[in-house]
């Protein structure tokens, strides 16, 4: 065993994958690389020109590959260490981006004969075109009672891996019937490293309707779709969680990337869920905030617990022995930047560039000249429907107070306040049903760029917040989940001994603003009031705003 | 008597004074001419230097008396008229912009020991410093159950005068004291033409709390007040209504002004109420809407009602023998205004200037694609608060139902939308309290600038609306009340009379488009929703949205 050890972790994003190679003493991470797919989202057509329908979002599945071959030696070129010194490989990828493959893990949409088949292409997480699947797939689920509807936050997704396959079987049979397993992205990377067919338990119980006790469901019409994944040839897959070990890099991978054969891979696991040891989280009571576009909230809890308005509660989904609690709001991030494009005069445009600013860090500093209260507006931070705590992607954005003197500032103050009171209301909820929320650690773009914001929300929820200065958790999480998995090498025996010694640990603080703390009190109730009567009491009527009802 | 003869109308609005000289035949408009007061609305500091508290707003007399010398002899010149053919002069102005006078009519601020001091100048309608006065008089006038109340919409306002005489007497005992007689704007100009002291009834009774039967009211803290206004060196004043004549032309203002010393003057009316007769309105049923920066409504009823909601209901407060009944929605053109100079972004500003279009027009043309409904938004039109139905100034603007796809032109024509809501709900309010509402006749800048507007009112109103082209309404009325205080020469015995033959004629009519109206129909009760949420059920909400409950 080498003195040092180092593993590689690899983040499958929207349009590029990020990976990075630490320590497994501590986590540092000694180099960083990106891989811009070169097909980004394949949304209006595809290479050849077929047209794509609405609501469509496909990937290149070679984007994925190709970025084995970029990353991996570029870390060890830019890190200068030893290829033997690399013990092991982790993944984690968006979900469900889902990929049909023939024999030999070959993407189905490479065959000359499929290459202009929408369907033989990888679905990505935001193709929305199988609602109508999801619904179908809900209802059978909801009559057998199983529990998996509840856990997955009351109905299954279009979102997740079964609607997608789903619309396939009813659209293409062609490709259906052509296409020998269909895989989640990290499981399909995981595969190709190992040389063998693994799926990943997180991925098989949150977007598969998987479970260690009763398999996939039965019945229809569940049977077309499960023939399609659980069995490749009659061999029955490696089913490993994260952290696990599922053999080692398969000695053709091994040459093409210039590492060992000997480094060894572990399951993948969904970004999100990723994240949450990588902000060395090992225990319940502390919420991780991921918050970017949009806000993911995972925590720990020591037992499963039927929390109303969370999107997924699944066990074992993220760490051994603990329910992995998910919540999130659907639009933090794609909000501010709406309101940039939109309601932005160009004399502010134009200030900002005579001063060189961004949009925002002008209108941060004109917003901090309020304070708590004082433009009078309260919003609700819906633009993008209500993820948690009420599961309604047809609720609307609001805003109340506007008056003559209102200003581009006071508005865009009023949305920040907005998802603060909303993620607000997420803690509140967890903390109502017995899940204890003592600490916050908050990661992703806008927790590290936007100070301002990360000071209203530690105002609004009075207690400090831990902002990760890393910024790839994600990526982090991979190759601590890859350090587990390698214990002899590492030193770490599970998984909390790696969270614990590799988790990010560089932090900037947000104390509460003692005399703020009261003044949003008041007004979160005036939000509350809001969220209940438009998303509770009278959810009728944003549904009906487009004059239908 | 000539065979043709003319009137002149003076409107005495905010910024100028606009006069017209029209034929008593049919109305037609000879000659017209602006006179910009070239001290504006004095809201900072005196012209010596002196400041100004927040919420003051004062004018300078003189801008006023200049409008005269300006004005007449160029609508005389213009016109080609011969001074003998003018038989009368009406006034209409802005209310209550109120005048402390010395002897002689001279304002007392004209006088060098008063230059320095704020209260000696006129206050302005829109001066709102005296609001704790308006409560005080308020509460004395419901105590003494003065039926007043009732008629100006539930409280004595702060623009009125009793409440800005009351400023004057509570803060600058010398300047009351000083003070001979306060003046309406109207009754003083009225006054300086007539070489008398003249007192309006529209405006003794909407402003000064004045019934025929009872004078003032009387015990404290009126008595102090009304000493100001009733008399004159013990001389009782002219009372009279517009329409009457309060004699003639003063000889040293006839030698002044190039006109006639038969020049019959009538008495003043307040500017909003002068446009009644100028649009032609002569009876009941028809509903005069003046849309501008804000909208008010006018409408005629053979009887006293007490209609909830309304802004003022008095008794032959415009034509003889009819109530008028006054609402008005406070924030109309502003509310636009506030939009393009708050929210519109810098491309849209770019592409408007590339195209040569106003932002207005550009925003309009853009939003003229959404059918109703398409945008899925709807608004509460209370950037200014809410004067009719709801009387409460605390209220505030809301718009709900954004989504990431919501555009400028989406919620510009939300704005749109809420005000003819607004607007319909005033219809709807006569209609529920006996009010019949068969026709509707619209005025101002907007009605005459916004066909886009214009036609969303139409369809939100189910109803045809009439616009009229004349620009100078008002003064059209002034004109008119003018030829009825001299029937010999104008032929026109009574107001009726003069309304029928010389009232605004041109219209550009809307009609609704039909399958809209359903549509609108169902949105409308969607605003309703809103309205009475927060304007009837919850109004503590919007009030306490500073934090402070």
């Amino acid at each position: 065993m080498p003195s040092v050890t180092y593993t590689i972790g690899l983040d499958y994003g929207s349009l590029s994958c990020r990976g990075i190679l630490v320590s497994t003493t501590d986590g540092t991470i000694l180099a960083e690389n990106e891989f811009v797919y070169p097909h980004a989202v394949i949304d209006h057509q595809l290479p050849d020109g077929t047209p794509l329908q609405p609501q469509w979002a496909l990937q290149d599945p070679d984007d994925f590959r190709q970025a084995l071959y970029h990353i991996i030696p570029n870390l060890l070129k830019a890190s200068q260490v030893q290829p033997s010194q690399v013990i092991a490989i982790g993944i984690d990828s968006t979900a469900s981006t889902i990929i049909p493959v023939a024999e030999g893990l070959v993407p189905l949409c490479e065959q000359p004969s499929f290459r202009n088949r929408p369907h033989a292409w990888p679905k990505m997480w935001k193709h929305h075109a199988a609602a109508a699947e999801a619904s179908e797939i809900t209802a059978a689920a909801v009559a057998q009672g199983l529990p998996v509807v509840v856990k997955s936050g009351g109905a299954i997704g279009c979102e997740s891996l079964m609607p997608k396959v789903l619309q396939i079987f009813h659209e293409d049979a062609e490709t259906f019937q052509n296409t020998v397993s269909f895989f989640e992205l990290c499981d399909w990377i995981v595969s190709l490293l190992a040389g063998r067919e693994v799926r990943s338990t997180p991925l098989l119980t949150c977007k598969s309707m998987w479970t260690p006790q009763n398999g996939y469901p039965k019945g229809q019409p569940f049977d077309a779709i499960t023939l399609k994944l659980a069995f490749h040839d009659g061999v029955h897959p490696v089913i490993a969680a994260p952290g696990e070990s599922v053999g080692t890099l398969h000695p053709s991978m091994a040459q093409a990337l210039g590492i060992s054969e000997n480094t060894v891979i572990t399951a993948g696991q969904m970004d999100g869920y990723a994240a949450l040891p990588g902000n060395g989280v090992a225990d319940e009571g502390t919420l991780m905030m991921m918050i970017g576009t949009s806000t993911a909230d995972m925590i720990l809890g020591r037992e499963w617990k039927d929390i109303p308005g969370v999107c997924a509660a699944m066990e074992d989904a993220n760490l051994p022995n603990f329910t992995n609690y998910a919540a999130g709001q659907a639009c933090v991030g794609d909000m501010f930047k709406w309101f940039i494009e939109n309601c932005v005069p160009e004399n502010y445009a134009q200030e900002a560039r005579r001063r060189g600013l961004s949009i925002h860090a002008y209108l941060s500093e004109l917003a901090a000249a309020s304070k708590p209260g004082e433009t009078g507006l309260v919003a609700l931070d819906w633009w993008n429907g209500n993820k948690s705590c009420l599961n309604d992607s047809r609720l609307s954005g609001l805003i109340v107070g506007m008056t003559l003197a209102t200003r581009p500032e006071h508005i865009y103050r009023a949305l920040i306040e907005a998802s603060a009171f909303g993620a607000r209301k997420i803690i509140d909820n967890f903390r109502e049903h017995g899940i204890p929320v003592h600490d916050i650690v908050a990661c992703g773009g806008i927790a590290l760029k936007n100070p301002f914001l990360m000071q209203i929300y530690a105002d609004v929820f009075g207690m400090e917040i831990r902002t990760t200065t890393c910024t790839q958790t994600a990526a982090l999480g991979a190759a601590i989940f890859a350090a587990a998995a390698d214990g002899c090498r590492s030193g770490h025996h599970d998984v909390f001994s790696a969270i614990r010694a590799m988790g990010a640990k560089d932090t900037i603080s947000y104390r509460p603003i003692i005399e703020n703390v009261p003044k949003y009190n008041i007004i979160y109730q005036k939000y509350l009031e809001l969220h209940d009567f438009f998303g509770k009491n009278h959810a009728s009527f944003m549904h009906g705003l487009n004059g239908t009802n």
